[in-house]
């Protein structure tokens, strides 16, 4: 039994996740899985070519503003990185390489370079930089990300995704296969996870006008 | 001093916002303005020919089920209408016929018809319910629908939309003309109304694992 929390390393809104995921799933108890995977061949084959979040100027607009103010209410850093998307191949797959106890402080020292500094996770200083972070060595994450193995359990990642219904990022899936997708459906995905359904919301009572 | 909740007729997610706002504004001491749009335009401008949760099949299910789910949760009525998306011009022009005390329970009324009951709102009869259903008279509904001044408000909402930078539905206007976009951006968007910016976040302390 665990939430299993699916995440673009180009996804902005993956990145609010990433930072807080681990916090929230200890505070409730729950196990966690990371679980790294690609959205462009799943935008592809929507045929939509790219991220729906850059579909229109606006939206785009939009995005980088909801990303800045949340994340100025948690505390952390934001910068729009000068290239987006990215090329999320390499940590990904260095991710993939990872037994599950390493993988969270390498994820976020990856997102802290791209979305906390503004660099490109393409560059290989960068991903050596999250490494060094993370406490790890560069030369294993470089290895990592280049073994043919990680390639394959990433294009498996992407089946995975596409099989069980997942479509953007972030997804948590719960163990009986419900999707909640949203850095801001991670309450109701750890609140899924424990009891099967959602708790019933606290709503203000109705005035009088609310006939 | 207001937050102005845009909204479409034929938006799924609208009805979940239209249903509380009145009651978390008041909670909140937020004054309301509803103003009614048409997210075809906007959509057809930004080239993608339809709603963002419609581009591919695993969205739009993930959108039912996740409408289904946070209306359970809120014990509102569902029920996936049989045609969808709708054309929903005309209930936007009665509306914007209404003065401003007679729109919410006007604009409930037609929602819990549409997604609460699965019917057609572009049917006249079912506008007419939804007028009696709020205690108004169907003639003076349909007359609202048909009036080419209500014509021309309804046009230059959606100029105003987009010059605003407004691009989906529900979104929630500040007075400072800060935009939250979703439903579960309403906690957000009052509090920033009341306080120009948001409150910090509420995160458990980060583990030992939170290096």
């Amino acid at each position: 039994m665990a939430l299993t929390f699916w995440f673009d390393f180009t996804s902005s809104y993956s990145y609010l996740a990433a930072m807080r995921v681990e916090r929230e799933a200890d505070a409730a108890r729950v196990p966690l899985v990371w679980q790294p995977f690609l959205l462009g061949p799943i935008f592809a084959e929507a045929g939509s070519g790219g991220s729906p979040n850059l579909a229109a100027p606006a939206k785009e607009a939009y995005m980088w503003r909801d990303i800045a103010r949340r994340a100025a209410a948690r505390g952390l850093p934001f910068t729009k990185p000068e290239i987006f998307p990215q090329r999320s191949v390499a940590p990904a797959r260095a991710t993939l390489s990872l037994p599950g106890p390493e993988r969270p402080a390498f994820v976020r020292a990856v997102f802290a370079e791209v979305f906390g500094r503004g660099r490109n996770m393409a560059d290989e200083a960068v991903l050596a930089d999250a490494a060094r972070a993370a406490g790890l060595e560069p030369e294993r994450i470089a290895a990592g990300a280049a073994d043919p193995d990680n390639r394959a359990a990433l294009f498996a990642a992407v089946e995975e995704a596409r099989r069980i219904g997942v479509f953007g990022a972030p997804s948590f899936v719960t163990s009986d296969g419900e999707i909640f997708w949203g850095d801001d459906r991670l309450a109701d995905a750890l609140a899924w996870e424990r009891t099967g359904s959602l708790p019933a919301a606290d709503l203000p009572p109705p005035t009088t006008a609310n006939a």
